[in-house]
């Protein structure tokens, strides 16, 4: 069909202009950090952030000579020329480099002398002039102290993380404490980078960022790796309201309901004989107002029973979710997907970017029982434009970090991943290779049958592909990102479309070196008919799905997405070998402390 | 003390150079615009946006004549020239506006008439050629349709939103369907803005997004009002492992132990008297075997007694925790702040945007169980810089919406709240003032003596202000948004630092028209012994807070944050009275579902 594109002409005049826009830019930004050193909203104690100095165009020689004050925590500190002065190495957390303070011991007089300043952890604010430092000297500018403005003390002595190396395993401990460390601060930095690239990358292609909800009592994904939310247990262990009752008040209750019921019967059967009779109707009457006492008693005394654990239970002494907070139970969500689809299917493109939850007792590197997903879901798509999609946005993501955490990804790339830079580099670079799942069983059939390569699980048409096999495709077979599509129906979930084969469906995994699966997508089954057969051959219940199927029944329209766990991005960024590591406060079974 | 400010000069240079920017931005975003109309990731199905064609610098004109794709829902068809062709109104969320599609009935013959493209909500694919049209009409141009690529049906009589005005209430339970609404598009739209400006704002500042956590087990916050996160109720309802044993079986167990104990000590007796009696030795062994067993047995039944709930107990009744995922009662977050504070005094400037949840039972149009908080955490900041940094914030959103929302704000403004963008553009270009709590008191009372206003609560100093005198002192005294600082300690938290006159603390609270509170702030007590005092006076257990108090012993730093609840931002900006209306799925006692 005809579009509206344009020429190629036109091509280059965009391209032009936006060449001209990325130059006008960097001028920008470099006038207006030498227009204004102090931090926006560090005014009142006149702080000029690491990264204005050292990462600025000129390293900081601009500023040579004029009075700054910097503020942060001491790395390393040292004394020299046999105490006369101090060398601290501060870290403000702006960027990876420390800036290196040279104080006189005169300047630490007022604040208890140089052994004050220079414990790891001290938190100083320092005024000083900035100085050209010798050449050959890492930095060009290191900053001569003129005032001590505010010091917050560390005694080594009772410091955790007094000592320089720390294993992995002790700083989450510490999780307080560990992003003052060279490591966890990068990660910290490299993160809010993807995170702000998701969003720019979203936002700058027209797509609406929804929050669905974390709460739901849509039990549709199967509640069994699921956590509860609840209101009941707080109860549980207080005293009741209502003392539950001893099997033998309950029985003596039970018994006194049924001899006022046969007072009653009797008392009625004297009035209707005698119909004149009033004192014999006031009797029945009363007599009935016991009983109906006597009932209501012995409903109280049995539902007390019934709660007796803490627990409101039903007559079938089932728990009475009822009384839970939300009526229902209620678990935290595992995916927003559903939720995705809803929005897309009114407003077209749109992202959500939220915490994601799975009970699985699972102690691995690689699991996490809270974790941050980011699922994309685009109405008028189909499978082809999906994976196009999951590519450019991964791409952008390591373009971003490659232009704005270089130093993190240094100090990566030298102490924790040699290959950490050269494997972001190739991904921004090189397009991702599509391979049809059949196509990728072929090939490592072929491995296999060549005794080239052995696999612990065995591969056939139809399995599902274990990590061992993704990483062989990416590493070994293509040594590039690739995305695997068309996948068996039998393995896949339900709302996956199905393929014109009556075989596959339209389905789609992203495989990157070092990490394996980055992100599982798919179009999604927009026709009632399919799909209503589709969950009925899975043998679930057709009600807690209705929205679901509104949408197909009320203007239904072919959508794709998909999802992509952003701490499996953080771990391929980074090459850390914990996914503990790269989320601030890590939940895994035992452990929510912080 | 001197800093490396600029001259006017310099200043002047810089602003040229912004406006420059915003040109070149704005001449490359219509030159993309025109090049390229096939909406990223629509490509096989060839679909331009409504927003391409209508929020174009042109309006569409520059287009006209060109052939495109149109694709959405259909908000309102009405077929004309009797029954010769029909009006589409086609929305798809990409912007406030529908587009108008004129289909021939020939062209609709393919898909079954013109009457099955007219019924609202009805999802189009239509290729078309883009025409004028006549002068006065609203929009500069329309699609005339050559070919309906994609037809999603909607059966009138079936589609629950299918007449024109539905209330609020009644949306709220068509959850699924509610975006293809105009004002709930619209709240999408600007709640999307807002989010993107809020990242925006930060991150051009040089903050770092950090995600908090949402599951804890640190229980600082006091439990009363938190969601209980578990595992422990799946297994409630299902059958036990181990059934529990009757009082009568437990009892005779015991009685078994008991005579067994005799029975070992008889044998034991025996084989003392002759220790040369291999038998009786044996025989003592064998009933301490048999013992063992007993107690053993004995020991499971009583556990087994104990879970006869359902729940896992220890030996003293309470709910055995330690069976429970984290090992300990966890709960959702109620604020990320501490979290934040560990982030902020290691990384200098940073902030928060995530899920936060209140378990209280209340059914106002104000609270929600689950929303979403923004809260920044700044070092060497201190309550005037705070002040500062939340009204930037404030003003930043304002501005950017209106630069970007501004035809959902005009339906909001016609529709809904005639203050909405008079209220938005004073936000945008007033300062906001300072107050003291003193001086607001002082205010308060001055109106009530005068006898100009009575209020339900009276006004002294030391209230904590109502919802009545906030609104009263923006709304009426002010007229305009204010910040009010310096609360007495006695009404707020015990983190809150405490000002010179031992009496009050470094605390702020941004109050706007509609709304009232917006923001609340603080400096956090940034000594350690303060701090332990303050949590003393409060009488609460000091160990909960050890990591929170690391923070003051290890290189303590002054620093200040506040908390924004990002869905009353919304009902400022969009003047709906209920909560529920401003969040995708809005979550309330007995309502989670979706």
């Amino acid at each position: 069909m005809a579009t509206a594109n344009g020429s190629s002409a036109a091509l280059e005049e965009v391209e032009a202009l936006r060449q001209q826009l990325e130059s006008l830019q960097t001028t920008l930004r470099k006038k207006e950090a030498e227009l204004e050193t102090v931090a926006p909203y560090n005014r009142t104690y006149g702080r000029t952030m690491v990264a204005t100095v050292l990462e600025s165009d000129s390293q900081g020689l601009s500023l040579v000579g004029k009075t700054i004050r910097v503020g942060g925590w001491v790395k390393t500190g040292r004394e020299a020329g046999a105490g006369a002065f101090a060398f601290l190495e501060v870290n403000d957390g702006s960027c990876f480099q420390n800036i290196q303070v040279m104080v006189e011991k005169a300047v630490a007089e007022e604040v208890g002398g140089l052994k004050s300043l220079t414990p790891t952890s001290t938190c100083v604010l320092i005024e000083g002039v900035l100085a050209e430092t010798p050449e050959g000297t890492k930095q060009k500018v290191e900053l001569k102290a003129t005032k001590v403005v505010h010091l917050g003390s560390t005694d080594p002595a009772e410091y955790p993380l007094a000592k320089k190396k720390q294993s992995f395993e002790f700083l989450r401990e510490k999780a307080h404490l560990r992003p003052r460390t060279n490591t966890i601060g990068a990660v910290a930095r490299i993160r809010n980078a993807l995170a702000y690239a998701t969003h720019r990358f979203f936002q700058e292609q027209g797509f609406l960022y929804v929050h669905t909800p974390i709460v739901t009592a849509s039990d549709c994904e199967g509640a069994g790796e699921m956590f509860q939310v609840t209101t009941l247990l707080s109860k549980v262990d207080e005293e009741p309201e209502v003392p539950p009752p001893s099997p033998e008040e309950l029985a003596a209750l039970r018994s006194q309901v049924a001899a006022q019921g046969e007072a009653v019967k009797a008392a009625k059967t004297a009035a209707a004989a005698n119909k004149e009779d009033k004192e014999a109707a006031a009797k029945s009457k009363a007599e009935v107002g016991t009983l109906l006492k006597l009932k209501e008693q012995l409903t109280k005394a049995e539902e007390a029973a019934r709660n007796a654990g803490g627990l409101p239970r039903t007559a079938d002494g089932k728990v009475d979710y009822s009384k839970d907070f939300f009526s229902k139970p209620s678990y935290l969500t595992v995916s927003g997907q559903l939720n995705g689809e809803y929005y897309a299917c009114a407003l077209s493109n749109i992202y959500t970017f939220g915490p994601t939850f799975r009970a699985e007792n699972s102690h691995t590197a690689r699991h996490l029982a809270e974790f941050w997903m980011i699922e994309p879901e685009m109405a008028f798509c189909d499978l082809a434009d999906d994976m196009q999609c999951a590519e450019d946005y991964v791409r952008f993501c390591c373009r971003h970090i490659l232009d704005n955490c270089r130093p993190d990804l240094e100090f990566i790339n030298g102490m924790i991943d040699k290959g950490a830079i050269a494997r972001l580099e190739q991904v921004a670079n090189s397009p991702f290779k599509r391979v049809s799942y059949t196509e990728a069983v072929e090939l490592l059939e072929g491995v296999v049958a060549s005794g080239e390569k052995k696999f612990e699980y065995p591969v056939s048409w139809g399995i599902d592909l274990q990590s061992e096999h993704e990483r062989y495709l990416t590493e070994e077979i293509f040594k590039q990102p690739i995305i695997v599509y068309n996948y068996p129906k039998e393995i896949k979930a339900f709302y996956m479309r199905l393929n014109d084969d009556g075989k596959t469906v339209a389905a789609m995994d992203v495989l990157v070196p070092k990490v394996g699966e980055l992100v599982g997508g798919s179009q999604r089954e927009d026709r009632l008919d399919v799909l209503t057969q589709r969950i009925a051959e899975s043998g679930m219940p057709m009600e807690p799905y209705a929205a679901y199927l509104d949408l197909r029944k009320y203007g239904t329209v072919p959508h794709s997405g998909f999802g992509l766990g952003f701490e499996r991005l953080i771990l391929f960024a980074t090459g850390l070998d914990n996914i503990r590591d790269v989320i601030p406060f890590p939940r895994w079974p035992g452990n929510a402390a912080y």
